[in-house]
């Protein structure tokens, strides 16, 4: 039976597994809270970058010889191989901790069976613990260890009737510098942004990290299925990594030097969604922000291919104006792409609303863990 | 200087007021809380509808004797003339009332002066306390004194990428049951809904409320330019007034017995905007419910005429289909048309946005008073 320490102490491990977001792909956010005998915590630790010691690593070599008779609260099963680093299992063994509770089993092949070797050397083990919110907290990791492609969060700014511009196109600004500065963190999270040349063309976006202290600049990713990006283009400036997605058949001749991938076509007449997934998994990309225009996200959308979207809604109205969501294959309200909303707050003046596809196995926070605004009394 | 407890009887006068929204036009709404000499509540009363007596009047008689030596507390300053009913100024002198604590100042010019009589009979007078609250609770009235219009909210439902319908027009249903319910508490409120032509056409509405106990029925008001509609249709049934604006040359032949207005035509194409809201103001109406579809509510915005929007966003995306804006003559983002956003809640698995033009003038909810989520630790 999980207790009110426990509880806290496994919160506490899945805020700190959260610090790790950005840095940890292909590996899975993770953190750790060592207890003593006597409930006192004494250790707290997180994966920080992959290839580095693991979160109860961390927490172990914190807690010392206070681990002795203690617990452990992970937010992921504890590994069982040898990888980059020991076994995890092995380490919380010679700690002797008595107890270990964690949110979520591993599914991958090769580190499953934490548990079991805990229990086999007798140490208490218990499981699901706050295991849907570690669960949404490892979204990215864990969709990839499921689809064998990154998770795709989709982030759009529009207006509360979903333009993205203005009808002569003018977009800046629509959200609030708030809202701005809140999507480099969406960008420090990912390990790839990803826009098309319809965005490329139209704001020449830079696409780097600004502004969040830490932060590793994901892969800049652009779609540009005839090769038409200028040389001069901001994003292929130096300030993080960047791939050039282009058709087959593109002639790249004009960009010497710049990483480039040819892709198959896709559905909706672009690149193959599935195929640039496919690429940037092959990279160790799990985590993809997808900052696209309509476009884009439209052919996301119609590939399946959107795990999560977060929407800046700013309050304003234009009457006309590109949407946020262009053509997704769907013609009529029974193919709706349906969502269930995780997360609203204000960012300024702008409301972030979070979303997850509907559907039963999504990984996503639970439903009484989102905050709801009470009505006023009226 | 205002006590914790004159904050907290103020704002009980707040919300009783709002119990007689959709009931006072063309009066305001107004609640009173009368506390005894040792400032204990003995009375509570608000004003329930145009013609009857006034909050003051049935808080007076609730307290009885205990007024004597006490304070009122009233959302708006206390008339100081005789119409249906006698000034309130009277009332409470005749009560013994020591203090007055209102909220908001009468800005009518028949029914201004009663701070000023007050204060001459030697009761103490106080104003200000939850003035932005009190006024959001009031706007429509306020709006309709200051602009000799009625006040107008425009209530949309629409995805989060700002559908109304699919591609092919379905629309059965985009938000949720609690959030179509939670529209019948709109239009209970109002003394008027409207509509036009397309969306009579399309979705042959009945804009009657049902399921709010005790609610009075708004006049509906269809825009039919060219007269169009069906004798069945249901927005002619018996179950609330009904007025149907028409051209200057339209044929209402089909419509014995209807009640219809000629207008003259707008500057977009359709009927003039501002003459329809002349003639439901001169017809006592004072708060409006815009439920109309993408043109006219782009017709309302290019008029000026919106003065408070109610957005509910449901979790889905379409990609395609009809915006929830139609045309408002906005070319450019300098020209937008931007909001203040002074509520934000769920509503069953949706959103409800409420949201005020941004402007200084604009009696609102203050920003403080915004319910505001926290950001979750991450």
């Amino acid at each position: 039976m999980a207790t009110a320490a426990d509880t806290a102490a496994m919160r506490r491990a899945i805020a700190l597994a959260a610090r790790g977001l950005g840095f940890t792909s292909p590996n899975p956010v993770v953190g750790c809270v060592i207890a003593d005998a006597s409930g006192e915590i004494t250790g707290i630790g997180y994966h920080q970058r992959a290839g580095g010691p693991h979160a109860e690593v961390h927490a172990l070599a914190a807690a010392g010889a206070s681990a002795r008779g203690g617990t452990a609260y992970v937010t992921l099963e504890p590994c069982d191989h040898t990888g980059r680093t020991g076994p995890c299992t092995r380490a919380l063994i010679e700690a002797g901790v008595d107890r270990v509770v964690y949110a979520v089993g591993d599914p991958t092949p090769q580190a499953t069976g934490g548990a079991d070797t805990l229990r086999a050397a007798g140490v208490r083990v218990e499981s699901g613990l706050l295991a849907a919110e570690a669960a949404a907290g490892n979204a990215a990791w864990l969709t990839s260890v499921r689809l064998r492609r990154p998770h795709v969060r989709w982030k759009y700014a529009a207006t509360l009737d979903g333009r993205i511009a203005a009808r002569d196109r003018t977009s800046r600004w629509i959200t609030s510098p708030e809202a701005r500065a809140d999507v480099h963190r969406l960008r420090a999270e990912a390990d790839a942004v990803v826009v098309g040349s319809g965005t490329l063309a139209a704001d020449d976006p830079h696409l780097a990290v600004r502004g969040v202290d830490g932060a590793r600049q994901p892969l800049r990713v652009v779609l540009d299925t005839h090769a038409v990006i200028r040389p001069t283009a901001r994003v292929l400036d130096g300030a993080a990594p960047t791939l050039i997605a282009v058709g087959e058949r593109a002639d790249t001749g004009s960009l010497p030097g710049v990483d480039t991938v040819r892709l198959p076509p896709g559905d909706g007449g672009g690149l193959s969604v599935q195929a640039l997934l496919d690429e940037l998994y092959a990279r160790g990309v799990r985590a993809v922000l997808l900052e696209g225009g309509p476009t884009l996200a439209g052919a996301f959308v119609a590939a399946g291919a959107v795990d999560e979207i977060v929407g800046y809604l700013a309050p304003v109205l234009l009457g006309a104006g590109p949407a946020a969501l262009g053509d997704a294959g769907i013609s009529t309200i029974g193919e709706a792409f349906r969502l269930r909303t995780t997360e609203t707050v204000r960012i300024g003046p702008d409301l972030r609303i979070t979303a997850v596809p509907d559907t039963p196995d999504t990984p996503g926070t639970p439903e009484t863990a989102v905050p709801v605004i009470a009505p006023k009394e009226r």
